[in-house]
């Protein structure tokens, strides 16, 4: 049985008095991996603080270049290693090998680091703004402090704490980053660790700027937030664990960004049902099930008009969901917690039409149904997100029961509207959208939510309990970094002691700088 | 005894049940002033939040150019009304009609909504980001509901919960406003809440745009920023009442903007102190003192060389604090609070210089001084805030003690740095700068921190406690109005159904785009 160690200080610290190791397990046999990793006692995590401050310090003095440098070579070098990270990424979570993580998952990761790479050429991201006629001067600057990062289990690359949107866009913003390895794939984080650890050999980066720990107690993971020296934590997982570490952090005047649970809500209009329900039951169906439903932008709740066609739908759902074999889940606890999760739907009124059973790392393909009535009734209890295979149909009599379900939301990361081609559902749009608009971080028009798109324009975000702050997005470069910088003015400071990217002449010769309220790339007219 | 009534749903509503009031003091003579004003029981409140989401709802759908002229014609009513408005403020305040009043704070919050009615008619300040090639769009709105504005007592008009930064902010951002007055000057605040209401009147917007309350009991204002349709709170204040409501919101997960407490540190550089003692020590004595040191941004704590120089800075800061006539303060317990933070700076080792003494409104010019030694031993208690004309000078053996009292700071909305005009601080400068930099929002550099200017550039946040959260600024058109909004995103939306600023027409011609990563005005290439 291998034992690792974690990354403390630019080295693989030796633990030798760690008494508690913990593995990954290997969904598809459900059996403990041997290689063990050790519990982090807050000593440890302690230590990993103070040296992530001092890689805080000396970065805002390193070239933005260089952390470009840094982020690209990492890139190549997880393409260089892509079998065996993928191969150990496959075992410990039963994703596909092919498509998903060779041929989808790891280049959108290597895409992410190079995007965050040249946002942090660019410069633009600082959204540097100058008052030529004040000489006041401010943009957004890294925090000072390292950034904790929790990943979740379901992406173990494009999310993972190490090489994932959080690690890049801290990393772009000039922070260094502690990450804690999710437990469903600790080798998986190790290799990818080990890939950052040599570009930032090569590029000189501070061998602080990245610190990994596998464990923790629960206590001290809320103590690390809290941290005096930590600058910032982000965070995707579970609504339970998100908003314990929301509480710490809050607590302590330390900025959290959270990503939660989100059902994100469907609705169907009676033109869109009509024109091309089975069409859009199968996208449905598909987008439901992809990843054995783990995506935190799965269609958790798709509500139909009632009647025939909505019969029809539902039918065509519950048909597919039966054809397709059931998926692996990610987590050993992932078939209990669904089960709860499924018992509070049916507590709340929910039938289930077909799946609903499961244990330890399966779980049948599962829809429920319920009507309107109900779910306005029950409406805080019919969000309960199952992650997994796992869907609600709500049967709506009407529009106004579509208008009040929407009015009964939590907020949610995306919610989506189908309607007809032409213009037969736009009476109803312009009554639902406006309601449904106020829920939902992003907002689809006949199209599933599960993609999300590494694009300027993405928001990977919404309104609480879906995260914890309204105004930011997790995915989306450059505005993925604002949430892990803060906000600096020069007030009448010399040209000479500002940073380059505030002085006149524009340090790239194409960033764009906000000057006396134009966006310019410009050096500034006084030059 | 007039007896006036809390603006709710836009009536000034009768609360004939009311059985406690409360009245504003004339600080100058200390007695209460005739105009009784009602507590607000939680229905009262609860009637408010209910109003103001129905006029959240509204304001999505109105022109931003309305908004925009009710900005404009509040502004031109509040000038209409100035005498009267200045004269009541006087009254409530102490502070001078002129020059302050009526030539300096009301120009500035009329100023203040101008340029807030420009940025909601420019509408560049939503940040509207379009990736063409993937129809994904995005961009800051309106939050959905009423937005909760709290109001210091320092300045009755220019940051008046009714009129001031967080109010022009917020509403240019599309949201209402439900204002709590500060008790300090409540006739100020339903004059000009009467201003605004005769513009809303005139320019045909929601009349629970605004509504305001006077006064409720303090469990009542935690659960109002928690109430589940309340978009937002800003609060600008004591830290003691401020963290309170951070934490009412924090565990709603609302977001709240906090301006809490500073102590603006300033250092005097040895060749800076040589060259121009007495001019800094001039400059330094007048912005102490101004306004009797009510400002959130007023010099509370000065770091300068010993030796010689150092003591006849000190010196000539004694011989104006002593030759100054003392202010009159705002708040009938500001004696009481400047001793109690006064005892506690000489509880750790601060030495009272000058001054030292007062009761209910009048507080003697006071200068206390502590060897960086006992600063660097009792960092925590030495950073009280004395909210009045008190200021504590530090005496720093050397450069080492300056760094070592800067990374001892907490976070604060400035921070200064005098320098010799030459190139003789410019090493030490390199050295204290990083170190000072990032315990502060806004850096000067030979300037006093006093003014904030309501500039694009300009920071006026920081990081916690001297704010909740570092990333924004509450001053500052646009940036201020970031607070007030939530990002959302349009994937594959039909054109009609984006909101205008999105689709492919430019709505103004001269709006701000960030379009496939270039900013520009044009409409969008495919139109």
């Amino acid at each position: 049985m291998p034992q690792y160690n974690s990354l403390i200080a630019g080295r693989w610290s030796s633990k030798a008095d760690s008494q508690e190791f913990i593995h990954s397990y290997a969904p598809s046999t459900g059996e403990a991996l041997p290689d063990s990793y050790p519990l982090s006692d807050y000593g440890e995590l302690s230590a990993a603080v103070a040296a992530g401050l001092s890689a805080a310090v000396e970065l805002v003095r390193i070239a933005p270049s260089t952390i470009a440098d840094f982020l690209e070579t990492y890139a190549a070098n997880i393409e260089a290693g892509a079998e065996e990270i993928c191969a150990m990424a496959a075992l410990e979570t039963a994703l596909p090998y092919e498509p998903r993580l060779r041929s989808v998952e790891l280049p959108r990761t290597t895409n992410q680091l190079r995007q965050a790479a040249a946002a942090a050429r660019d410069r633009s991201w600082t959204t540097a703004t100058i008052d030529t006629k004040l000489n006041i001067h401010s943009m957004l600057r890294p925090m000072a402090g390292p950034i904790v990062v929790f990943g979740p289990n379901n992406f173990p690359l494009a999310f993972n704490s190490v090489s994932g949107g959080d690690f890049a866009a801290a990393i772009a913003a000039g922070n260094p980053v502690i990450a804690k390895a999710n437990p469903g794939h600790l080798s998986t984080t190790r290799l990818l660790a080990e890939a950052a650890c040599k570009a930032l050999q090569t590029t000189g980066m501070p061998p602080s700027t990245l610190q990994l720990f596998y464990h923790c107690l629960p206590g001290d993971g809320l103590k690390l937030v809290a941290h005096q020296s930590v600058a910032a934590a982000a965070f995707t997982g579970s609504r339970e664990a998100g908003l314990a570490l929301k509480a710490a952090a809050d607590a302590a005047g330390k900025p959290i960004y959270l990503e939660m649970s989100s059902v994100n809500p469907i609705f169907v209009l009676p033109g869109a049902l009509s024109e091309r329900g089975a069409e859009i039951a199968a996208e449905y169906s598909d987008a439901c099930l992809l990843g054995a439903g783990q995506f935190c932008t799965n269609p958790g709740l798709v509500v139909v008009p009632a009647g025939s066609s909505g019969e029809a739908f539902l039918e065509a759902v519950v048909a597919r969901f039966r054809q397709r074999p059931a998926g692996t889940l990610l987590s050993q606890s992932g078939a209990a917690r669904i089960d709860e999760a499924i018992r509070a739907l049916q507590q709340a009124g929910a039938e289930i039409v077909t799946g609903g059973g499961g244990a330890g790392f399966q779980f049948s393909n599962t829809l429920l149904r319920v009507s309107a009535k109900s779910f306005l009734k029950h409406a805080d209890l019919l969000q309960t997100e199952a992650f997994g295979p796992v869907s609600l149909i709500v049967i709506a009599a009407d529009l106004a029961d579509m208008v009040a379900i929407a009015a009964k939301l939590h907020g949610n990361l995306t919610g989506g509207i189908y309607t007809h081609s032409q213009s037969h559902d736009d009476g109803a749009y312009d009554k639902l959208e406006p309601v449904l608009r106020v829920k939902v971080g992003r907002l689809l028009n006949n199209k599933m939510p599960t993609g999300v798109a590494v694009s300027p324009a993405m928001v990977h975000g919404g309104p609480y309990p879906a995260t914890g702050h309204p105004g930011f997005t997790a995915v989306g470069i450059p505005a993925a970094l604002h949430r892990f910088a803060v906000l600096q003015g020069y007030d009448t400071v010399a040209q000479h002691r500002l940073p380059a990217e505030l002085r006149d002449k524009n340090p790239t010769g194409e960033m764009w700088r906000l000057v006396d309220g134009r966006w310019t790339q410009a050096d500034l007219p006084r030059q």
